[in-house]
């Protein structure tokens, strides 16, 4: 549905974060322009209070004077001299996205739409569910299948076997797409800034278990969905993407929940479509969306 | 601005508030035909869960064949079998309005423009401060200005003073336009459900004090408002009416403040003003919206 | 997903239009109550301008005293006596709906699978397609499909093979899901009120053909979607719903198209839920939705 | 109400439209480094389409090694090299706005009380209006306000005084808020791009008179209001701004000019707020908006 173009575009995406200096700009514009890149996107910004800046630039490929692979020596210089952390991201080498589920299947069918039509650009080589209820729908997309019961005695042994999946099928991004597992510590340390979950309230409002339950009884007339990068304190990850719709004393619980749905939906896929679009700095526990 | 043919209406509005029964609204429908109400405006809620029904039907009084001091000896009857809680409101008794308010002006500026523009049926015969800022504007709009300042020490005597100038004034509905003074105790129970405020997060989130640096810390990415009745725990009174606006990355403090403000505005106005049209039935710390 | 409860409810629901006169309300509670209905939701609407009077209301069909078929005769004196048009539906009659689409499949796949899930409580035992591309999507839902295709020459004839489907399927409401062909007048004619189109803009604006590009052209900031009654007169049938998403200048041409499918998913399907649901009363070409 | 910091700072803003070329970023960044600039904010759009580069630089003046006198002569080799098209503002030479009003005065009491707190950054030295309601809020605010009556006969006598008033202050842009006068085609052609509208609609939908009766009519479930520049054809200028609000079947056609007025000063605010920061670029009848 989405034309071709998009999807198959050939661009370098380099995400910089470093101290605020003058010069910046023009360091990294000129060299760019020496190396004959053809900018497609550009965009920073500057966090005053921290001295901070944060840029992200999109070229085309064609025509470029570097590889991927010389890349690195001759950004060296300009690196060392501001002190930055930078990735250089290739729009031709999709990410590769686990899908992890339990029950609630509106967000895999959601995420697996999207990927087939185009709009979002990675792979989506693997999913794993603690039940067999989606394997049908997997099926129909021709994606692999793992189902993994997790229950208090098997957990460590279970996430080995996640672990085993995500290496063998060179696992870039994990979802939790309603995923009703709590990970462990040492899941959330393996996959830093790798795992997305989305939490159905407005964090931080409702943190934790049932918040639509809990939404009822408090009696808001909005409710909120929050996608996120989990971290090793539950829900308190850095923010990606939240979104709100309007409820009155006419939705009961059931009507909170099916209104959530749709809520869940968009908030986590454009927070995966942010990631594998490299859009996503991280500083400060919190994220820089460059749109 | 708005037509005269709004403010001048001359009409009834009963609230009721009851176990649910078969044959109540019959009963209420019957009776109102009986003495010939034009009937402008009906709705009602069943709750199931706590089988309870709620309703508010707004009549014309012309024509109609009793008076409000007859009302409540015919109606007696059918309020008895059914176990109603009930209230009449003539339109044409207008609730008597006071205002709070500290440094931050922008909510009493939006309530007394809303006021001259016939937007809210009410008077406004008071403005109290533990400022002197807003005299001025009090004195354009020909209100009378009470400036009561308020310290550690002097708390009980200033909320006496205040609870002078209510009863002097006859104010029937207490609105604290970011009044920035916590209440005693004794205050909120004076004025049961006849307070609103305006808390500047969308609560649950950021209950409390620096609702807006808050989320600026936690980098959420829409930022909220709530108007509630103001109950003796701090900022979990029944929530009248939340709203929210979406921020950026590029937000800093300041910019959450002034993007807040709109937010405030609306959102305290709207439950002012539903209160005003006896829209709002309370039942378990929620409320219910008649529109 | 949704509750059970929910899918086996047993209620029926009244739907009248009437000229607005005194006692209606007395005489229709009177009447249910006579007959011993427990009244779970009712909603009003009186139309001053016009002296219109609207009213649905819904009661449990458990110790109801009469049946369908006795109904209408039980009914027929209130009925002559206020002049109304009425009807009554049956949640346990659940309607039956074909879907008829083109290319673009996101509308179809998320109808389907809202009902999948328990959202829409109809039956779709049709989908007419006029390409095959959605004929594996049908089969995984387990749907009869139909390859119809439709050309300058053949209308007429496709038109005859469509009326022989529904006919056969006993369909009560057709929902054009993105279906790319304009039906004729005597399609149009032949199920008035009962087929829902979705529109990609925000009617009245860029009524016709690209609205997307003619959006993009024009430089809007929101971009929007509507669903409505299909009438003879192209895109000016009674709104049924609409919404909106905020576009800006990064968006081209082919975002615009990707983020009004989001829209186009979501106002569809609450047009279809709310005719399903017996919520939609139509006069004047617009519509009341009773929510 | 906003920190002083705001308003006092002492910056220069470069706006640029030109061909699309290698290097230009290079060349722009270059510059500014090599005359010590601070940037503080960069934005930039490039249009494929129509191979167009768009960019604003923000700098601190503070440390900067050019005047703005000298700014142009420094510039000119690069502007030449590239086309550009560019304009500097300085953030200390405070934009001068007049407001232009009839009878409706809600967005003249939000923007003076906008202009008040800090929010927008011009000076505001002149009102004019053809009916004399607002003279009184005028002078609460200290702004010299001219009543000059426009009627069928005296438009273009009308006109010459408002040029004359617009040269005697000094004014760079033009805000109608709410001016219900069609302006001559010689006062759009005499300030282009410098003059802003809100138009009771969103646009393209409802052009013309009476936009909230014709949405009535249409049964509409959103309105909307549109700020843009004026151009000669009627609404048609570039949009800056829009923004919706639900409404609903209860809702009567003085409901929705309530309601707009919410909207339309929201809406006009931001465009005035925009225009004034310099974060606006016009091209192909659109905007850009930098923020």
């Amino acid at each position: 549905m989405v034309s071709d173009l998009k999807i198959m575009k050939n661009t370098a995406t380099l995400l910089i974060n470093c101290p605020d200096r003058k010069g910046l700009v023009a360091a990294i514009a000129d060299f760019l322009y020496r190396h004959n890149a053809n900018i497609v996107h550009a965009d920073q910004h500057q966090d005053a209070e921290n001295n901070l800046f944060l840029m992200r630039v999109e070229w085309d490929l064609n025509g470029f004077g570097l590889t991927p692979d010389t890349f690195a020596t001759a950004f060296a210089p300009i690196a060392e001299r501001f002190e930055m952390q930078w990735q250089l991201k290739l729009s031709q080498q999709r990410p590769r996205v686990a899908i992890m589920v339990s029950h609630y299947d509106h967000c895999l069918v959601d995420l697996l739409y999207r990927h087939q039509s185009g709009e979002l650009a990675c792979d989506i080589p693997l999913i794993i569910s603690n039940h067999k209820d989606t394997q049908r729908l997997a099926d129909f997309y021709g994606i692999p299948f793992h189902h993994i019961e997790v229950n208090k005695d098997n957990k460590a042994d279970a996430e080995a076997r996640q672990f085993a999946l995500f290496d063998e099928y060179n696992i870039d991004l994990i979802v939790l797409a309603r995923y009703m597992q709590i990970l462990s510590p040492e899941f959330v340390k393996r996959y830093p800034q790798r795992i997305i979950n989305i939490h159905h309230s407005f964090l931080p409002a409702f943190i934790g278990a049932r918040p639509y339950h809990r939404a009822f009884e408090r009696g808001v007339k909005l409710i909120g969905a929050t996608s996120h990068y989990v971290t090793e304190v539950l829900d308190e990850g850095p923010i990606i993407e939240q979104d709100i719709m309007r409820v009155s004393h006419r939705d009961q619980i059931d009507d909170l929940i099916q209104k959530g749905r749709d809520l869940e939906k968009v908030v986590l896929s454009r927070a995966v479509r942010w990631h594998i679009e490299n859009r996503i700095l991280l500083y400060a526990n919190k994220t820089v969306i460059f749109d």
